[in-house]
């Protein structure tokens, strides 16, 4: 089982440390720590196992240590930054693993610039040596990049000429769409297995600056500094702690505090429960700070993240997630009035943040959800969004009993999807309006109101409701799975495209196209025979 | 070798017939007038050959019938309008040919799209029986749609719950991002085999109206005549006739009167050149009228346009073109002023908009385009499109000989991609003014010039020209041809997306990988099984 929760005390592959407003994230693989058998991370490459580390990394500098201003990530190895994914794990892995690794490895990615954009924490590449395929990709993800000019180190994207496949990790949506390299030269720099060396690749725009290998750590500790101080004064931390979740495992799923996964295997679905708040919650920052990571919105949704990627990994037959909550609508609107309230407050803004990664990690999910709004359910404000991110949802409707949702204020722009619209305005393209009047409904939705604001799939009444939900699991779960992750990804994501949505849906739809390849993963494949010394043999037909 | 040249006295499968200002565009589709062998085209289902026609007769109405304001696009098949792709013709054809002919019918649906948009042809699809798959990717293709209610008749995209695949002519993000139907509707819909019939389908969204049996024609009739009327009055007409073109095809290329394919197929490569206008043009819209389809602009871009279209069907093993041209830049320049000062004329229009449409043919085209500027190369005006379109560009310097290039004012913005950019602004998405500084120039670029305003990628001199174009091109051809098609379709469209590059990037490259999976097309896949006693049996692992 891959375990996702992991803290810098156990790291194996990076060293984590914090001086004032500089933290610097060094990257030393440690070559047989490795997640699975049969490679080793030789290089500084990496597995999913060191990607969860940079990902708790990541995380950690919000939380912990918001004073940081600057990440400066870099490398413990001589003469090498990262040489990215280990292409032995590649060719050693089924497919669906591939591409859930490189989901991953993209959403940790997009979470170092959600970093820089919303709490600014810079980060910053210093290349001590050379970055290839993902090692580059990890830098472009990067604020600034550095690259040593010793005569050797190169920054390049070795993956079309060496092994057949794309760069995964947002390399070439990055190349053209963050740093608009022309795309000529970007079609020049992912062929050439060798990449460039510093010159050309500061005058292409590959990198930000380069120095010699005497004035390098002086040449980027300046600029380094030059940003902290272009950041200014901030008045945040001291940080919060984020502890080890309390989890409950056992083989029929997965009890969390305020999180519940039940594994359904034989029906290839699950349930997963989110409770809401109860008991007095903060209501001023110096309690949300004294709470800390206890506190429900932090928790609840760190819960319902490692759920995810629990169910993407470990439970690939499973196919089907149906939604539930439970518990007080009030006490979940109480709490959104609180976030809203003090939503200046650096901690109180992470952890905002934080529920709308969280979200976006649902939204790209490769299983289908259905969110089931039944008695004691609480879809309301930020759990709302989990029936607006789900492929469909049914509410019972039933006279005798009193089930409702509600909209909270923070459903009206503060956890946007990776398109940058909201669930709401996401859902009612074709009239924008009725997300501006369900932002402005007075008091809850009753199943009736719900319907007519357009906010359900489907409204059975208690006669119908557990035959309709039966039939729905059945014929969905029966369904061809790969058609299920292809209609989803275009469904989810109408309107407007951005670099995030380009990586995850064009970028990795052609990438997994292309792992599954015969010129990448057959026997004469350019993956299979890479470090080998057979030659990879293609079909040169085009498609 | 398939063959895109057709007319309507050659049809098989259409019937197009013009009265005044409403053209009637019906399928017939003959069973058992095939393109390949081992199906029968039952229900008014399509295949390649069928959709050639319907090119053939979207492209003739906009030349040849300017003065329709109405295009009624319905079937002679009794209760049936169209079954969509024929599922046999798709489960014995090959990855690459299914995959082209998706990209194909898909152009063909935007250039529906693209007739209503620029040239007043509105588009009625008139569902006088059940549309399914395809068959109702064509009606969401049209402005409007109107279904028979008949108690019977549906419409439907039932390709993931029956083939385990996703309908592959757009019709997924039509749904969501054109009709913008609610995303758990359109889920609830895309997973229904049977589809909904009238009343549902209108309440949803997915069709503008329905009409019972019996008031069926009169209500369509009716509808038509608003639009028509809605068009007001129209200087246009007579259209000129598009006649066959003159091609000599040899087992070493195509010939044709402005455009020369030289097919290498050892070295996997063809040459393309376009050789620019000569002699006498026409300097007034009476004198382009008189020279009809012979005019240069016209004649060379539809020879353009089959040239690449044989080269993606019929020789799928040449994965590189190397673009020249040949002829004379102030030719070029003289055709490009005449064409903007006339613009206004509807022909001259057509003309701008179908070069538009082939350069945009050209930039989805899953093949290298290196583009070679030497000696009495002409890349001017409208001719330089074709070297900003290409991957790399090469352009001799050579201080002894004349080579230059030269922009015209089609390249402002007549000449769109499909992301909506110029191609001079998506090459400099970096730096803006550099797009309108190439604009301003005053004269042409000699080879310095053109590699100081970014123009081109390389400028080698006399010495290296030969071998650094032999090794390009041996490199080239060595790579990859699944990695360097998903590389181009990412590196080639940096900047916003809109719906068309949402279908050809995003939605296009899932169904390449659902159309390679064992679940659709492995012995037990949906797709092989369709139709046949068999059931099919996933593997239920979500990737």
């Amino acid at each position: 089982m891959i375990n996702f929760e992991t803290s810098p005390e156990q790291y194996n592959h990076w060293k984590l440390s914090v001086d004032g407003p500089v933290a610097t994230l060094s990257m030393d693989v440690q070559e047989d720590e490795t997640l699975n058998e049969g490679y080793k991370l030789k290089l500084n490459s990496y597995d999913l196992g060191v990607d969860i580390e940079l990902s708790d990394a990541v995380q950690r500098l919000r939380f912990e240590h918001p004073e940081v201003k600057v990440v400066l990530v870099t490398s413990l190895k001589p003469r090498i930054f990262c040489a990215g994914a280990n292409i032995y794990m590649l060719g050693t892995s089924a497919h669906g693993f591939k591409v859930n690794f490189c989901k991953f490895t993209n959403e940790t990615r997009c979470s170092i610039e959600d970093a820089s954009r919303h709490s600014g924490q810079r980060y910053v590449a210093a290349l001590n040596g050379t970055a290839s395929g993902g090692g580059y990709e990890l830098a472009i993800a990067c604020d600034e990049i550095y690259l040593v000019d010793d005569g050797n180190s190169a920054v390049s994207l070795p993956e079309v000429p060496l092994l057949g496949v794309l760069p995964g990790t947002g390399g070439l949506t990055r190349l053209v769409d963050k740093r608009k390299v022309r795309r000529d030269r970007a079609d020049v720099f992912s062929t050439l297995a060798e990449g460039l060396k510093a010159k050309r690749a500061a005058e292409w725009g590959l990198i930000d600056g380069h120095f010699p290998t005497s004035k390098f750590q002086a040449g980027v500790k300046e600029r380094v500094e030059k940003i902290v101080e272009s950041e200014g004064q901030r008045n945040v931390g001291p940080g919060i702690k984020l502890n080890p979740l309390d989890v409950e495992i056992t083989d029929a799923g997965r009890e969390y505090r305020h999180v519940s996964l039940k594994l359904k295997r034989e029906g290839r679905y699950a349930e997963l429960t989110v409770r809401g708040p109860s008991g007095n919650q903060p209501s001023s920052v110096d309690e949300i700070v004294a709470h800390g990571d206890a506190y429900w919105p932090l928790r609840a949704y760190r819960e319902l993240d490692d759920a995810l990627l629990y169910l993407r990994l470990n439970e690939p037959e499973i196919g089907l997630v149906l939604l539930r909550t439970e518990g007080e609508i009030d006490d979940v609107l109480a709490v959104d009035r609180t976030l809203v309230e003090n939503r200046d407050h650096w901690l109180v803004r992470e952890i905002i943040l934080n529920m709308a990664r969280v979200l976006r990690r649902l939204d790209l999910t490769a299983k289908s959800f259905f969110a089931l709004a039944g008695p004691q359910s609480c879809f309301a404000g930020n759990l709302l969004e989990l029936l607006l991110a789900s492929d469909r949802s049914y509410m019972l409707g039933d006279p005798d009993q009193k089930i409702e949702l509600a909209v909270g204020e923070l459903s009206a722009g503060a956890l946007p999807m990776s398109n940058g619209l909201t669930r709401l305005q996401s859902r009612f393209l074709a009239e924008p309006h009725r997300a501006d009047e369900v932002l402005a409904h007075v008091g809850r939705f009753d199943t009736e109101e719900a319907d007519d604001a357009g906010l359900v799939t489907f409204a059975p009444d208690d006669l119908d409701w557990d035959d309709e939900i039966r039939v729905a699991v059945e014929e969905r779960t029966s369904l061809s799975p790969d058609a299920l992750t292809g209609m989803e990804a275009s469904l989810r994501f109408a309107g407007p495209e951005t670099m995030d949505t380009k990586i995850y849906g064009r970028l990795t739809a052609w990438q997994n196209w292309i792992f599954q390849r015969p010129n990448a993963v057959g026997p004469q494949g350019a993956l299979t025979n890479y470090g080998k010394p057979t030659q990879p043999q293609f079909d040169y037909k085009r498609t």
